[in-house]
């Protein structure tokens, strides 16, 4: 049994893959070698790691061998091309994507939530939606003591859902209309800057945008309860890197504040910003950079008896995306895979 | 019976105020004069209406004679500290601040909604809350239909909402994040560029805060319905002067979203907003500048059967604030006061 793990990131260069990177140096994975890999117009970089310089490689099924575990932060088509490639070279896919996500086969996991779903891994685990993630995190340990019965999300999602594209168009809208300039969309299909709008996901037949339908889906497999009752409205708001999230929750009997709050502080992956006093909760810029999900504002909803509401914030890149991952790695690290 | 009316403008150049005056211009209202009154900071400006320049007097008692309507764009303090000698000098005071919003005696009007309460004035008319309006227009139409049991709102409020003084905080820390400078907290206990935070406004006993309390309060006196629930999250959002609000709305039987459909797009004050194909739903900076309550994504709750969401956007300085009080103005003057 080997104790280092020869490790590559697909997508090395993007928002997700820069933050999986630079968890892995931060957090010392037991690493016995990093290979990066994306696609033709990054090679020739060059990532800083551990005070050397890493090339970026180009991403071909060739550069897929002597791997212990990918780290996949590409768009979904990519991965699905690339997952036999990944599991028939031997190594473990932990796939960012959407593309396997409601796959039966594969793990949907959050560690802090689910981590013993990953034992039933046939060569790739998925990593959930980033909205997904910040919410399970901050629902489980309620959940865990009193059955959920129906959740009303509303989202306020920040432009890095869109990755690095989505940042830059906000940061150059908004120097644009401060500037009383032109301002085009890229990225987004409607002006991000001083601005928010429905999230711009494909809608479906029943109305709800493939985002929430990823939050409501996502959320019951981590749960494993089908029954779970979800509303959502995803909205993407002028705001770089932190998603927020208001949250009701109604539960199948009355949950006591006090309990409620005791859950949540002991709660693995859960920060409390909670001041009533100088009316400080989570916000997404003291969201970004750190890991925990920042959890707030919990109190006896005025309209149920039986329902709580609280306000979370977390870094979309790490929690809702990177360090989730590498929390897998971690953790399939740590049983050897 | 005269068919022009002496109106007094309290706090003439706030946002609020400033919008008043454009409205009083722009809706041709029957005018035979009008005062325009500020602070001492503010004398000695002028204002230019309908082609002449209104020089700004000081708002003191004195200044209240010879007054019908007078319009209220100040703090509640000073509209406490001046609504007798509004009422003793024979003028009704139309007031947009908190004073008197949930005072028996004191009817709480949105015009679309009921303004049949407007007739038991006694002298005083309260304009409520920029959330609670927008809300209203949207759900009055539904509610008149089948009757709402539970509400619960997440709202996305502009920076207008601390008047002009927090658009510009918005702006300048804009400015000086995209710059690298050092910024300031001035308006806002927290950095409002580029992040968000819960309403700041004095949280009480229960975990509300006063902007969530106006809502449910307000909404009740509004529909006469004291049984109304409604659970409610206010969020402030870097977006400059419209509001938006994610609502899911319960009824106490299913509500067939054609029937919802029909209802709000018949539904005065609302434009619906709702072009699935282009995924354009109502957006800030399409609702800014514009009267109607911009309304769409009206879809099935998937969570229950009897419940419908909604989103809407609406200008918080025009239906918000200035235009409700001059259509209660131009409904005094319709009605000879």
């Amino acid at each position: 049994m080997t104790d280092t793990y020869r490790v590559a990131v697909l997508g090395a260069t993007g928002a997700v893959g820069t933050e999986m990177v630079h968890l892995l140096e931060q957090r010392r994975f037991p690493l016995a070698s990093l290979k990066l890999l994306a696609s033709e117009r990054s090679v020739g970089r060059q990532i800083a790691f551990a005070g050397e310089a890493v090339p970026v490689e180009p991403l071909t099924p060739g550069a897929i061998k002597d791997i212990d575990i990918v780290l996949g932060a590409t768009e979904a088509d990519l991965s699905r091309q690339y997952a036999r490639t990944i599991v028939e070279a031997g190594a473990v896919f932990i796939d960012n994507s959407s593309a396997f996500r409601l796959d039966p086969d594969v793990p949907l996991v959050v560690p802090e939530v689910n981590l013993a779903d990953l034992k039933h891994h046939a060569g790739i685990v998925a990593n959930p939606n980033c909205s997904t993630i910040l919410l399970v995190v901050a629902l489980w340990p309620l959940h865990r003591r009193h059955a959920i019965r129906r959740v009303v999300v509303s989202t306020y999602q920040a432009a890095s859902g869109a990755g690095a594209a989505g940042m830059s168009e906000l940061l150059r809208q908004s120097r644009q209309i401060l500037a009383d300039e032109e301002f085009t969309c890229e990225v987004f299909p409607h002006p991000i800057a001083f601005n928010l709008f429905p999230h711009d996901s494909a809608i479906g037949a029943d109305h709800y945008c493939a985002e929430e339908r990823k939050l409501i889906y996502e959320t019951r497999r981590i749960f494993h309860d089908d029954t779970l009752r979800i509303a959502v409205t995803c909205v993407r708001v002028p705001v770089l890197r932190a998603h927020s999230e208001a949250v009701n929750i109604e539960f199948a009997e009355p949950f006591a504040l006090e309990e409620a709050l005791a859950a949540l502080s002991a709660a693995p992956g859960v920060h409390l910003v909670e001041d009533w006093q100088r009316n400080h909760f989570p916000m997404p810029i003291e969201a970004s950079g750190k890991d925990p999900v920042l959890v707030g504002r919990i109190r006896q909803d005025l309209s149920c008896d039986h329902a709580l509401d609280l306000w979370l914030s977390g870094d979309q890149l790490r929690k809702g995306a990177a360090l989730n991952a590498v929390q897998i790695a971690e953790a399939l690290a740590g049983g050897g895979l």
